[in-house]
């Protein structure tokens, strides 16, 4: 197959169907990105539509839907009765979007995502997600196992990956900036990182129950806050942005996390569980 | 012992003593938050005095410290002379003003924080820190160990156990308030909350890896980008606020966090890793 694009991931793709004895042609803007692959016995090709023209099935991972495009379109009439595989990750209406393109050049299209790091294809912990027609994950699934891991087809809906994704990255990176800012928050009271680590491990153990019980409070539209609600975790926001003041650390993020909150106890909510907000972010027409 | 104050935390506190067989005066502003723990022996004092003068020990877990300072001014002298061990989460500039107002009335104090859920006290997965005169804590170890699992002194300085729970509450309430929001856009996308738990699990998996990658670059004072970095970060933070302005979906949040991330691109550190806003966070005189 053909991988499009060589950054860490891409590298990591076209290293696994290398690994797993599938030829393999790379391309990638700045053609040295593909220096120890080619050593590793890959084909580089000099166009995007030469990378095409090798392969029936082309996989393209670039850092947004933007950059696809603008590969794609260079790739001309050349996809044309092959198969891409989108594994960009963007969002689910640009997913869409490509998907519909793709069909009115006759290209099958699939859309995936990859919800692990890039040290981790090829081997056991990957975790991959498609959307698209069935059909066209069925022919491509066993070469597509290469990546290792578990992959899941989620449905026809071009977007659908995606949206999983958005959703996961959206959580990933939310709570990535809280580490970073409690550990600032810590740093600046005088407690050094490694210090923090063992109970900071702790709270993301608890996230894992925590997404558990938001679920099951979601699905049954019910938010009982016996044991932590809406009112209690904004005092604790509270203190928490108070200490960052007084210590003269931005409290942006939090802030923002509070005034969410606030809204939901000034409508008389402040007493349910805090997944009450899932349900209030959502916009009426899909709520 | 006493305990003041019969929030869901206070109630568990003053059951885990009682469980133990330590007879265990309480007093809540609403009296009848005593009613169960009576039915299991408690004593119920009328006033803030009559509870601080049945023990030489005194736990106060109430909702903030101007809480704490109304219920200690309540006890007038009846402190003196006696140790109050003060459960309730605040900053820990507030717990150092408290451990100075405790020490002019010849008060003992601890300060402590509960970082586990309130029905997990008494029982082996509670965790709880102390700090304040090593002296006091190994007076009362013994004693506090009937609130169960683990508890860590962690030194002299009042503040530190605050210190401690501030910069958790940051990285869980941070977090959490991104899994409301992600589950908020799943939903949008028609993908329901179940549907989402085993890949939100595998993402809170993946934080214990980060915290701890984060603490040893913040240790070293170098933040590598190889597998990932601040600018792909800040493109996939725009990939979900896309998605989220789609579906009309606040995004306040992760805007904050984002905006953090670009005044870190546009200072050239965007193939710095993550943990590098942290450094960036922190205010010149103590990073």
């Amino acid at each position: 197959m053909t991988v499009l694009g060589l950054g860490p991931m891409g590298q990591a793709l076209a290293g696994a169907f290398l690994a797993s004895g599938h030829p393999t042609t790379v391309w990638n803007r700045s053609a040295d990105k593909a220096d120890a692959l080619v050593a590793k016995g890959a084909t580089r090709a000099a166009t995007v539509a030469d990378a095409v023209a090798a392969s029936p099935l082309v996989i393209v991972c670039v850092i947004d839907y933007t950059a696809v495009r603008a590969i794609v379109d260079a790739a001309g009439d050349t996809l044309t009765g092959r198969t891409l595989v989108n594994l960009t990750a963007d969002s689910p209406d640009r997913a869409r979007e490509l998907a519909a393109w793709a069909a009115e050049r006759g290209v099958d299209y699939l859309d995936g995502t990859i919800l692990t790091p890039a040290f981790t294809i090829g081997g056991p912990n990957a975790v991959l997600l498609y959307s698209g027609p069935e059909a066209t994950y069925q022919a491509h699934r066993a070469t597509l196992a290469s990546l290792g891991g578990t992959a899941t087809h989620l449905g026809a809906d071009p977007g659908r990956a995606a949206a999983h994704d958005v959703a996961l990255i959206d959580m990933y990176w939310t709570a990535v900036s809280g580490i970073v800012h409690g550990f600032a928050l810590a740093g600046a009271e005088g407690i050094a990182a490694a210090d923090l680590v063992p109970f900071a491990q702790g709270i993301a153990g608890l996230l894992t129950t925590t997404v558990a019980t938001f679920a099951e409070q979601l699905s049954a539209g019910e938010y009982p806050g016996h044991t932590s609600n809406i009112q209690s975790a904004a005092a604790g926001m509270a203190h928490v942005i108070h200490a960052a003041e007084a210590r003269g650390i931005d409290t942006t993020v939090l802030s923002a996390a509070r005034a969410i909150a606030q809204q939901a106890i000034d409508a008389g909510q402040g007493k349910d569980s805090f997944s009450r907000l899932a349900q209030r972010l959502q916009p009426p027409t899909t709520a």
